[in-house]
């Protein structure tokens, strides 16, 4: 049993994290809810964990809803939280109300969204039920949903008053998503964990098998790196942009295949590899250590190349991206493995370089 | 020519009050935008004033993009908002471009509200041109649209970067119009300002035929009490919610009637008469002093009286209202005129008392 505190400006709020969701659950939910609260969650975690949680809010005498979405990053859009808003406002949901979000990335995004706008702004906490989320997307208070051009380009900061992650409800997660949690895992290690990097080149094989263990020091560790960068960096001015590591080539490869066709870790993994190549271009690293970075990615089974498609798109998709700031794009690279910064690009010419292998 | 500062904790901008929009622009907007904009105005608006607003933004070599909707509270809600959504991602606006809410309070909490949520915050600055919104919405960063459900149930608070209220913008207001903002103008008076009570009681002709003196003082008045109410207090956590004083009786006629059908100041004037009336049953104010306020609405051309229609609808709109907290209603009331304070109500019969005379 760990807990971790989160020191953002706006608002100080704990990651639990414990072997079971039951006994998380127990031990702190009292803490965290007053009043009625309303449960969201999708058509595929609903079935295995939404009882649990709704028994542990009755335990304490609290009036409990639910709404229960379509499961899919397809559905990550303002006509999902248009239903939210619905349910909230069908159950006469207060400001003083209580939103959890039980699931994954998406479910966490969208719920955020949703507490931070219902009411101009309701409590909301996070059941992450992903690896991908537990390390990653649940910590933090970016919230959001997708526009039709262009991935969570509409949201908010809002940061929720606690993390519940548990590590037994990665028992029924879906190998490919596990991957694609680890892929997360693996941009800490790159971004500004050098030492990370080498345990997990020595103990991937015990995550891939979900030892316990292994598994508890890694999301300890992950959120432990989150949450230093959100205390120092909330609203993303300096170096939260870290965090962003792959995430302007993977952005536009969900966009180019469109969104939930690979999975976000998947596209963030193979876009890790691509700002690899960029590092290499500007003198950082070399080959061999892109090569170290695309080993471990295939060990924990995940793509360790973008999809072939012409420079035109890569160029029309990550000029959508949020990072842009005054035309010019900026991207993460690595200094060396375990140092991130940022690389305002002035001469585009370097990205098509740094894609050239995988251009059609 | 006037500026009052607004010490928001979150943000501290400035409100500038001056004769006309173009001198206005000229002294100030290059303070305020850097980069490309988009002026985001109405049908019945953008005629009028769009021009001058765009040749100022050109004027400082800056790119200006614009986005005309529909006028009415009619379109005040989400599918609006996307529609904007849509313009911004269309024009490739980035997190540092600027919104310019070009209209009247419908405008301006809906551009805040885009603003706010566009890569989760942008810049925006309010171009205020009802006598409401220059006194009352376009300051202090409450931003929304309304829901099917309930008026104002989606939104966030977010600042502008400046206000910029211009006299002259008032010359083309329809009558009516005006009567609505000075609605709002009277609440600030019997909220928390004896003195302003008698001066609009002195001065109420003058400012019907809009003699300029009058009107400047009357802005810079009401811009000062709300700008003090929220630097005290920017969430609504304690006094700002005595802004609301005859909004929770008012938004139940809206919500009977229908959005739009009275305006909005309309039936804050109408809400006040019953706020009234549930001080004199609270034993705070006497049924002469309820008639001075009943005057001086008849005066600016306001309703003085609720329209007649059953308890039971009352009470089902007034439960949907932000301000319930622990299912208890919450009224802004007055201890006298000038002197706002919460009422919690505990037994609704007071309220059932407080309308009898205009229930069905």
């Amino acid at each position: 049993m760990h807990t971790l505190m989160v020191d953002a400006p706006s608002h100080r709020y704990p990651i639990y994290i414990d072997a079971t969701l039951s006994s998380l659950l127990e031990k702190h939910l009292a803490e965290h809810i007053t009043k009625d609260c309303v449960i969201v969650s999708n058509d595929t975690i609903a079935p295995l964990y939404l009882k649990t949680v709704q028994d542990a809010v009755r335990r304490l005498g609290i009036r409990v809803f639910d709404i229960i979405l379509p499961d899919g990053e397809h559905y990550k859009n303002l006509n999902t939280i248009e239903k939210i808003y619905d349910g909230l406002m069908r159950e006469r949901m207060e400001r003083q109300s209580t939103l959890i979000a039980l699931g994954g990335g998406v479910i966490g995004d969208m719920v955020g969204f949703a507490a931070a706008t219902y009411q101009r702004g309701m409590p909301f906490i996070q059941i992450p039920t992903t690896l991908l989320s537990q390390v990653d997307s649940s910590v933090g208070g970016k919230t959001g949903v997708n526009h039709a051009l262009g991935k969570n380009m509409i949201g908010a900061f809002y940061q929720p008053q606690a993390v519940f992650a548990a590590l037994d409800v990665l028992n029924t997660l879906p190998e490919r998503e596990f991957s694609a949690g680890l892929a997360e895992v693996i941009k800490y290690a790159l971004l500004g964990d050098a030492a990370f990097f080498d345990w997990l080149e020595t103990h991937m094989e015990e995550l891939m098998r979900h030892d316990a263990d292994a598994l508890s020091y890694v999301v300890h560790r992950c959120c432990a790196k989150k949450a230093e960068i959100v205390a120092a960096d909330e609203k993303e001015k300096g170096i939260r942009a870290w965090l962003n590591l792959g995430h302007t080539f993977g952005h536009a490869i969900e966009t180019e295949l469109g969104y939930g066709v690979w999975l976000h870790g998947e596209a963030v993994a193979a876009g890790m590899v691509v700002a690899c190549r960029l590092s290499e271009q500007l003198g950082y690293i070399m080959p061999q250590e892109t090569q170290r970075v695309q080993q471990l990615l295939q060990r924990a089974k995940l793509p360790d190349t973008p999809p072939s498609f012409a420079w035109e798109k890569w160029i029309a998709h990550m000029q959508h991206d949020k990072k842009v700031e005054s035309g010019t794009m900026r991207f993460v690279v690595m200094r060396q493995l375990g140092q991130a910064e940022i690389y305002p690009c002035q001469d585009i010419s370097i990205i098509q370089k740094s894609l050239q292998e995988w251009l059609p």
